[in-house]
């Protein structure tokens, strides 16, 4: 590193600006530091706005990524849909570190080998398997039942790249569709009846190990709707779920900032659903909420800084994500209550452009009693159109 | 205004990029804004590190302040020695507003139009007059006594331009130094013997005005040293220094973020000390203290938004302004326990140079019990070398 963190011109840099980068960038400013930005999109991302130092390319550009390096301190990313071997020859020619490391990344890399990885580390996932033809589909479904998910390894988030498949044939045009036909990798994976989806955040590196509490959240079109903190089950399932989380990232030697999804089923088991190197949807309450925040305790794990308190210091919180429900030029409305009323706060993301499903915003609000805290939010969330 | 504040694309726009633009600017991305600043010193600014959207010239030059009003949706300052028929122009120029507006700048643009201004709406003011001749140094000796201050009437500041004086001959050289005997308009100010200085902030614009808690101020050599919140003064004391300071606000029709310090006499008066027509360094505990802080109600003020619950979410805080101890490259040493502490957070404001006594970054605690979140505040503090 040519600068420590806290010494002026220290250089914080994000691959992909997108909203989780831009919150992160927040706090590293609140630590005096500059931050960096690596675009991937032709069109402007949110952090861009935020900093003079903007750098643009794909993600395969070693070229690109490298000049960026040199402009940089450490590197984080917001995205991981990047192959590591390119991030470790990156390292490799200009000396910057990358947080998560390659290695961490190889182990997560594509959804398969995520699964196999914490599988090993004895956490419990879904039955799951690789489909490279049409007849594997059918073995799938007969040793599984029907319905079950079919997933394309690769760059899938948010519900994109995944389909629910009820027979042989849906399964077929489902699998071409994913690429599979194409040589891609797709995964089979069990449909897990659950009551509840969990989810943990964990802050790690040479320092320490820090862990989020256990939150529920509530998922709609497999795109994350709501997020309750505390998690509305026993206290046992939540410290069950964060000793998984730990393991998991201690599975991967993960250095930075990473979420953990769960299923709780209707046993009380909890399976390993998903997981995120990186800042989390379900993580954005602890702006509020916690002594340290997702994103402060992102920016000090990646900069080796010691990791801080990660208890909440409210006694409920919700966060609600606001969705783009139009295309158009981006523009928040009827905010007016949510300004107004404690414990409440937006946070807009700064993009440029609204699309109907497109994550554009939060709102979170902080409360005494869960439900009260929960039904608030809705109310508050209901009145603001992005 | 060429958006409103919530459509994407609007910017805000600081003339001055000190750690008071920067923490505001901070609040700006939190609701989606662009932002952009005016530097006027030679050395990059704080908040040029913070945006792509960089202009640069003194305060009196129109043309360029014409250019950057154009880029923006509305300016903001973060430094009152500014010429308000220059902003005037400008605004009339770009149709940019600028707030606090030029009118509200006049009222107060040097101390003793200030002193005149709130005294003429009945809020106590120290005694003092204008300084015209080394023979009115002897007069107003006479009449208030021994010592008392001269202060230089415009662009003074945490001592700056202050000078107690003990005699006449003292008297004499102070106002020679401060420019008296140039033309420069040099105030005498009584000595006014206090027990406690306290601070309240307003923020005000078209939708209503907000008051903060009062705080207690410690002060060392004329700077803020130390913030407690709330004040350890009788709550009647603490409501009457809120009335004053929205008094105060009304007599300048302040539109913006405002910080008021008094003295708290010994026998129980309060005396308007200074103004200030921004957010304030007494007020940098709301970041963690209150429900909305001072810099996102600057934000929604001069923005034209509704203004958030000023109130303290916590029992007590306490800032500790964290001042550099040598001239030189800036860098934060010591910061070990105080990123580990629950209830501990540190404000580093990304000054490239150090210098002694230069305000370089702050650091806050809360807690439940104000003397001990003091008492921890300041072990804390201890370690701490930048």
């Amino acid at each position: 590193m040519k600068h420590t963190p806290f010494q002026a011109g220290f250089t914080l840099g994000f691959i992909g600006g997108g909203q989780l980068a831009r919150m992160s960038a927040l706090q590293a400013f609140r630590f005096g530091m500059k931050v960096a930005v690596y675009a991937t999109s032709k069109a402007t991302e949110p952090v861009e706005n935020m900093t003079p130092l903007v750098f643009r390319g794909s993600l395969n550009d070693e070229r690109a990524l490298a000049d960026f390096a040199l402009a940089c301190d450490v590197i984080t990313l917001e995205n991981e849909f990047v192959d590591s071997a390119v991030l470790q020859r990156v390292i490799e020619k200009t000396g910057t570190p990358i947080y998560p490391t390659p290695a961490s990344f190889a182990k997560i890399e594509d959804k398969l080998t995520e699964k196999d990885t914490f599988a090993a580390a004895g956490i419990p996932v879904a039955p799951h398997r690789s489909i490279t033809s049409p007849s594997d589909i059918d073995t799938f479904g007969e040793e599984f039942g029907w319905p079950f998910l079919l997933k394309s390894a690769k760059g899938g988030y948010d519900g994109y790249g995944n389909a629910t498949v009820r027979s042989g044939e849906d399964a077929v045009g489902a699998w071409s569709k994913l690429g599979g036909s194409d040589g891609r990798v797709v995964m089979a994976e069990a449909f897990v009846p659950f009551t509840t989806e969990l989810a943990v955040m964990v802050a790690r590196n040479q320092t320490g190990m820090v862990v989020y509490p256990c939150v529920e959240s509530i998922q709609q079109d497999h795109i994350c709707k709501e997020i309750i903190a505390p998690a509305r089950v026993p206290q046992a399932i939540q410290v069950q779920a964060q000793e998984l989380a730990k393991i998991a990232v201690e599975a991967i030697d993960g250095i930075g900032l990473f979420g953990f999804e769960f299923f709780l089923t209707h046993d009380n088991q909890l399976i390993l659903n998903e997981s995120a190197p990186r800042p989390h949807n379900s993580g954005h309450y602890t702006i509020e909420a916690c002594h340290t925040c997702q994103f402060e305790n992102h920016v000090r794990a990646v900069c080796g800084l010691p990791l801080g308190d990660p208890s909440m210091k409210v006694s409920s919180a919700a966060m609600i994500n606001l969705l783009g429900l139009r295309n158009g030029k981006a523009e928040a409305v009827g905010t007016q209550d949510v300004l107004q009323q404690p414990g409440a706060h937006l946070h807009i993301y700064g993009k440029a452009e609204t699309r109907t499903g497109r994550k554009m915003a939060h709102l979170t609000v902080t409360g005494d009693d869960v439900d009260a805290t929960l039904t608030k939010a809705r109310e508050l969330a209901e009145n603001i159109q992005i």
